[in-house]
């Protein structure tokens, strides 16, 4: 170790990683195996091991560990120096913000997000808004007020947003998002004028759909000595140590291609937790070793879903194992299977956009959490604000409440400035993209000959070692020579669109 | 709570709980579902919770705790006030046991297991006895030691027993063993006389196994709301909580009635701790809702898989169920599967032993911990003296080590005074299956009509309820109205036999 005071800063957190990973073990358990009946004791269970992390996280111990150690950044070289800077800098302002709240609203808001998220499903179920109204009121009381208390140079919902997108403003956020708002309404009645004929439905057996997922993952480097592949009713990835990497799926029969695109997805995020800088003890346990942002993360996952698995050499590629398993190819040659992969089709939900219609989505709930949290916008006027953002940015009417303002989860746990990473996300990935095109060549002819293996060395060497050494948009100015912008994306939508509609 | 200091102690032994099954949801998964990539860091959360129980069941503040219960029992009535007194003896107990111990000690031990494990596995495939030999004499050094310093009024195996079997000695377990000792060589020299034709060899896919195991456990009662079947290398039953039971499987395609006859043993085991009365807050984190003693929770395993499993009315209805899903019958009729369950051949190996010659490998085993822990039996010698008994108790001489003294996982964790328990299981299981037959009629006319619900219905009503209110010689007397003995165990398997022999 680089000095002793960093030594033992280092086994401090080791420890907390540890309790960290046992909490995410409880929660793998919980969303693939556990039985339902079981549901309350886990939540007692996570509930001591929240509690044991939260005091290992703003402990004198640990404040004195830390301030050993940055005392003691005067005895390395230079060389060494700016590494250990960055960790230690990233681990103050996690503690000063952690010390700042008071242990009260703490607790109050562990209490506000449970109640939260009972009262959302039942809400949902029920179709009943008014029923999720006053504890939702009461997650925006409690958040602002630690936005007050954590009293950063940001706007509340910017010092909420933090945590997942370090280093956002409203501001750019705004700059950003300016083209999405001018041009995907544009490029969604581009579609919408020249009708399509709708693919015909078919299903698949889900041995055979688990079979081709399978067979993907292990095309793109499943390693089942330290990857995991199960099931749950939502898809997610979790990594629960340094060699312990696992996804999930869900398999409908009726949704034939949602199961491999999901794998697709999750699989991204999988990859870059597996190559980020923390392997074989470089910076395991220190925050270097982590994930930049929420928004690098999806534009990991993104760029294996869309630009990968939703691609026109792809499908060419998988349309006839598909055909092969079902026994018929009910959509056609492999520009009818491609076209069933893009619907490019404006729908209710979000997790169920497609890649045309998705950050129209985010632009709404973006907005309304402004005008929630900045606006003073009352609860019980969100329905009817969602309906009208809905029909202007979707052209579409939510039938009930539970297929609008009640279908995401994150509200109700208080998770508020979440929502435009999954922007970022798509933006993102689209300019490493086009990155990755400039230096190694078309992506489509890579995954024509099934060589996604280049693809994914690229990113092991330009994008996943950088850890948190940057934020989000430093990295892409790092790895593509420019400021993150919407250009690349809406470029590269833009070209797919005209070849989905043009191909037959 | 009966009194304010009982509800203090409560809370605490609960968190200890949630300690506990945190640990054991660690367990499950590392042996069902964990990357071997994984083990390393799994290894050291396992430590780290290790080390937090550790700490909790000898800190001065649970002493304080267990000593200011004790001194509220006066505030109780007569009629609580037995159960409330059982419990605090028994934690008194163990916090003691605990507290005698040397902090180095535990350490040493914990150092040394983890060696002997490792060294073990090597040895074994390795097949080289003297690779594992000086773990094992270390093993053997810190555990008189242990017995040393605890400090009982009983032999130094005795004292290591405990945990397993309180309140067992030497004395009681010659008494219990000595009618094994003569009539097995008999039975099984019988056995031998009359040679039967081997049963003709067959395999069954794992999908089609796994689909009858499924058959089985729904018809005696699995409730997927609280219990979940996995699969793992070796077959186990775990509690991961009040309402969560786990059992696993292993299917071998060559061994078909492996996996069912398995998943009988396991789910027996699991029956019992469903309905130990810890349910509903009775006895929860409470001694007394514990299983009394591991040959009272393999009584209840082996029960199920002997007794009822491997039943001429078992084999006559599950028969056709195996023939339907192979397409043949190469047992013949129900009386060749039946004997096909029920080889009653002596082999070279424990875990694959059937109820004619279980008993003499841990009759075996019992003898060498005795020469081992109390007469100075060399380690150097151990390989010897297991082939001889060997040859003498079973007739069959072990090829190699790996198949002789380094078959058994238990001695390289250091575990003696465990190996008695699963013969008391035989004997135990056999009756209180008399009492269950004197009380309800015979259990094969039950099995016959598919009504093993009511032999459930019995141990549910007079056996499981007990928990730790009785050991588990009290609550044999306490449920058959006699003292254990080997008699019912030894009457059960020679009309078994005899029915087996004659069957044709």
């Amino acid at each position: 170790m680089a000095t002793e005071a960093l030594g033992a800063l280092q086994l401090y957190l080791r420890e907390t990683r540890l309790l960290g990973s046992i909490n995410s073990c409880l929660y793998w358990d919980q969303n693939t195996t556990m039985p339902t009946a079981a549901a309350a004791w886990r939540g007692e269970q996570l509930a001591l091991l929240a509690g044991q992390l939260h005091k290992r996280q703003c402990s004198p111990a640990y404040a004195a560990l830390i301030a050993a150690a940055e005392q003691s950044l005067d005895q390395l070289d230079g060389a060494e120096r700016p590494g250990w800077q960055r960790n230690l800098q990233l681990l103050r302002e996690q503690l000063e913000r952690q010390r700042k709240l008071d242990p009260q609203l703490v607790q109050h808001l562990a209490a506000a997000r449970s109640r939260g998220y009972s009262l959302w499903q039942q809400a949902r179920s029920d179709d009943d808004f008014a029923l999720f109204a006053p504890a939702l009121e009461e997650l925006i009381r409690l958040r602002l007020e630690q936005a007050r208390q954590l009293a950063e140079p940001r706007s509340p919902w910017e010092t909420l947003a933090q945590p997942f997108e370090p280093d956002l403003f409203h501001g750019r956020l705004a700059e950003l998002f300016a083209p999405l708002h001018q041009r995907l309404p544009v490029l969604m009645e581009r579609v919408r004028s020249r009708q399509r004929l709708e693919p015909p439905a078919w299903s698949l057996p889900e041995p055979l759909q688990l079979d081709l997922c399978n067979q993907l993952l292990r095309a793109w480097g499943f390693d089942s000595s330290q990857c995991v592949l199960a099931r749950s009713p939502h898809p997610f990835s979790v990594t629960l140590g340094p060699n312990d990497f696992r996804i999930t799926l869900r398999c409908a029969v009726d949704q034939p291609l949602s199961a491999i695109l999901a794998v697709a997805h999750e699989w991204g995020h999988s990859l870059y937790e597996q190559s980020l800088p923390r392997g074989q003890a470089q910076w395991f346990a220190w925050p270097l070793g982590d994930a930049t942002s929420m928004g690098v993360h999806e534009s990991q996952s993104l760029f294996w879903e869309n630009r990968v698995a939703r691609s026109r050499a792809f499908a060419e590629r998988w349309a006839p194992r598909f055909a092969e398993r079902l026994g018929a190819a009910p959509w056609g040659d492999g520009c009818g299977f491609w076209q069933a992969m893009n619907p490019m089709k404006p729908g209710l939900t979000r997790v169920e956009a497609d890649e045309l219609s998705y950050c129209l989505h985010i632009l709404l709930r973006y907005q309304l959490e402004i005008e929630l949290l900045e606006q003073g916008l009352p609860v019980a006027e969100l329905p009817r604000r969602w309906t009208a953002l809905m029909q202007d940015k979707l052209g579409l009417i939510p039938p009930s409440d539970s297929l609008g303002c009640l279908q995401d989860v994150h509200w109700s746990e208080g998770l508020f400035g979440y929502f435009p990473s999954y922007a970022l996300g798509h933006l993102i990935s689209a300019q490493l993209a086009e990155a990755m095109e400039a230096a190694i060549g078309s992506i489509d002819d890579h995954i024509a000959a099934a060589e996604e293996a280049t693809l994914l060395a690229w990113l092991r060497q330009h994008v996943h070692p950088l850890g948190r050494s940057v934020n989000a948009e430093q990295l892409v100015e790092h790895v593509t020579g420019r400021p993150l912008s919407a250009q690349p994306f809406l470029t590269y939508l833009e070209k797919k669109l005209e070849r989905l509609l043009a191909c037959s």
